[in-house]
């Protein structure tokens, strides 16, 4: 652009641009991250073209991604998976089978390519974790029975999401179309994961001595970050993305991240990071291809997911009665990080089309924002009546 | 390289290659710094050629070394600053004059360029305030007369450094060697550094009841990062260096640094960007370049380097005898991050050759290796005896 250092161009603008159309998200109780990403739609280059960002900028995009699902292992912490129980680990696989199985289906009738139509499919699996965690602990249900099905069953979601995003990204890797491959790359996704979860915890805790003998400042943060960049770039290694990499290595340091002071930090470098991502996103996403027959689609795509999430989370929890399987049903609906990076991931493969990727970025947005108004009417018979609230403020002056 | 994605694997190996010199340089007590640049020259594109960065990982060095110098602003309070009395205004200001006229003055001599000949010695005005600050602070003298004398010159010093950076960079980007436009160029960095360190903190001052207002979660963190941004965009627009920018946003937020929990996070994010910044100023470095010619002129200049700094700093406090003297002079010694970072934008905007570059590098690494040691020695007799740690570590029980 009309600028002497177009890099620092970019760095500047995107990031006030993302964070300008977060705040005002914010301050309409929507979800920041769809104004971040509306941000990129907007000013960025099938926009008003205010800020075209170039190569360098996809490359921070890239590691705002990996940071970004680092933070997430970071609080996920396998202890509270394994204790969760069963419940949660029903409803998250009944959730991913049903939206799989309806985006799958839809996409293939439409008569898109099978690899289009599993990528989709994939790309409606995972629930988002941060905007349900935001809302439910706006309105201080966290401790309630539905609240906390929903957190676990966010969590093996996630976990089983990222699984199937393994596999189908090296289904689609080999020219090869076998069963063979398929179960090959399976195994694989599946052992990383429970090596990650079961056995990389205790390397970590076996490596606490060694880390303190270092003579590198802030030791267990720069060892952190290079398990990340190598899990990451051994996921790609072995045909799967790299943020599958890095949500495991979050996972294997969750536990030892209080004691190392680890997720503030992690965070600090997520929140300077993470707006390139979504701004990237919004970036690459046509708004002028949404003809009449894709705005259908998209509509359609988007009840599916919010439908296949609400009955496959919901039915697990029926024997709870009604209220509590439309509370789990509903705040499992939201969908966010995972399913955008799985459609930029085809996106980058040329796997998916622009307009399946326009499909995605659609639904996750739709989805995103239906879910916290409907959850905040449903979940007002738990929150605190206002004295507790005025009593906490009191007691904390 | 044999990769299935390049920019993942130059981001891994360039973390672990830098880090672990890092460590390995730490553990000789040496500065880690050095390690990190030698890890760059060694298995860079003019070494093994085990990492080739290309652009994106050199786009990811520039955002470090904007970070490093944020984080460094945010270590000098202005406040401070004003506070510390005219000895260590003297000591910076006579520490600044010498290194520079000799530098300058031995590369015109060599018949170098006029533009070569100020750039090198800019290069060799800014002490490195982080190394001599570690050093006293394992000592435990960073209260003795002449730490203190030392830490407040080495401020003003990183100050006037850029300052005159800034000009440099502005004479050298015009075609006009007017006179007028040095004045021009002076007075806007003047003017620029009189704003940041008087104007600047009230602004953030009153910036804070709108920042609690904001509905952007960690908005403090997000606006800083967002003005150190901007900055460093204004100041090259300007015709300064971006760095120089980054440098007066991290002052302006020095004073709330500790109230928003700035430091810890700004931090975070340089620990993970500076080792790309070191790693790319040694990958830059052509050590086949040095000739018997160019050894004895890195030597001469780095020896020049030292000595300037030695009597320069330490003339202004002769008056309090000489054990001061020699201790405040070899204590300014050590040049750093701003000496590497004037070589680089030269390089990059082929003002100087790499014959010049590599002078630099070497220079900086010679004052950076040779400084602690001495320190160590003429300090001890200020160092506390081993009781009273025995007594600290038995009181911190």
């Amino acid at each position: 652009m009309h600028s002497a250092d177009p890099f620092l161009f970019q760095l500047f603008f995107i990031f006030v641009w993302a964070k300008l159309f977060g705040e005002i998200f914010e301050r309409l109780h929507l979800p920041a991250v769809v104004g971040e990403i509306l941000a990129g739609v907007l000013v960025g280059p099938f926009g008003a073209r205010f800020v075209v960002p170039d190569e360098a900028i996809y490359a921070i995009a890239e590691i705002g991604a990996i940071f970004l699902l680092f933070t997430i292992g970071l609080e996920t912490s396998p202890k509270d998976l394994l204790s969760v129980g069963a419940t949660s680990l029903y409803v998250a696989l009944a959730g991913i089978t049903l939206p799989f199985l309806l985006g799958f289906g839809y996409m293939a009738l439409r008569h898109d390519s099978l690899h289009e139509s599993v990528f989709v499919g994939a790309a409606m699996v995972a629930t988002s974790v941060g905007i349900t965690a935001r809302v439910l602990g706006d309105m201080h249900v966290l401790q309630t029975v539905p609240a906390r099905i929903i957190l676990g069953a966010a969590v093996f979601d996630d976990i089983l999401g990222l699984v199937l995003l393994g596999v189908v990204v090296g289904l689609v890797s080999t020219t090869a179309t076998a069963w063979a491959q398929l179960i090959v790359t399976a195994v694989e996704a599946i052992g990383f994961a429970v090596v990650m979860i079961f056995y990389a915890p205790r390397v970590v805790r076996r490596m606490e001595p060694g880390l303190q003998r270092m003579s590198t400042q802030d030791a267990p943060l720069i060892i952190a970050i290079a398990i990340c960049l190598g899990l990451s770039y051994a996921a790609v290694k072995i045909g799967m993305a790299a943020i599958i990499g890095a949500f495991f290595a979050g996972l294997a340091f969750a536990e030892y991240s209080p004691r190392w002071n680890l997720r503030p930090r992690a965070f600090a470098i997520n929140e300077f990071l993470a707006p390139f991502f979504f701004f990237s996103i919004g970036a690459r996403l046509n708004l002028t291809i949404f003809d009449r027959r894709l705005i259908v689609s998209a509509v359609i795509v988007s009840v599916l997911a919010f439908i296949s999430k609400l009955v496959g989370c919901g039915l697990p929890v029926l024997h709870s009665g009604w209220k509590t399987a439309l509370k789990v049903g509903i705040g499992m609906t939201p969908r966010g990080e995972v399913g955008l990076i799985v459609a930029l991931v085809g996106l980058q493969m040329n796997i998916i089309s622009s307009s399946a990727y326009a499909l995605v970025i659609f639904m996750t947005a739709a989805t995103t924002l239906v879910a916290p108004p409907i959850m905040k009417l449903i979940f007002r018979e738990d929150s605190p009546p206002e004295p507790a609230f005025v009593e906490r403020r009191r007691s904390a002056m």
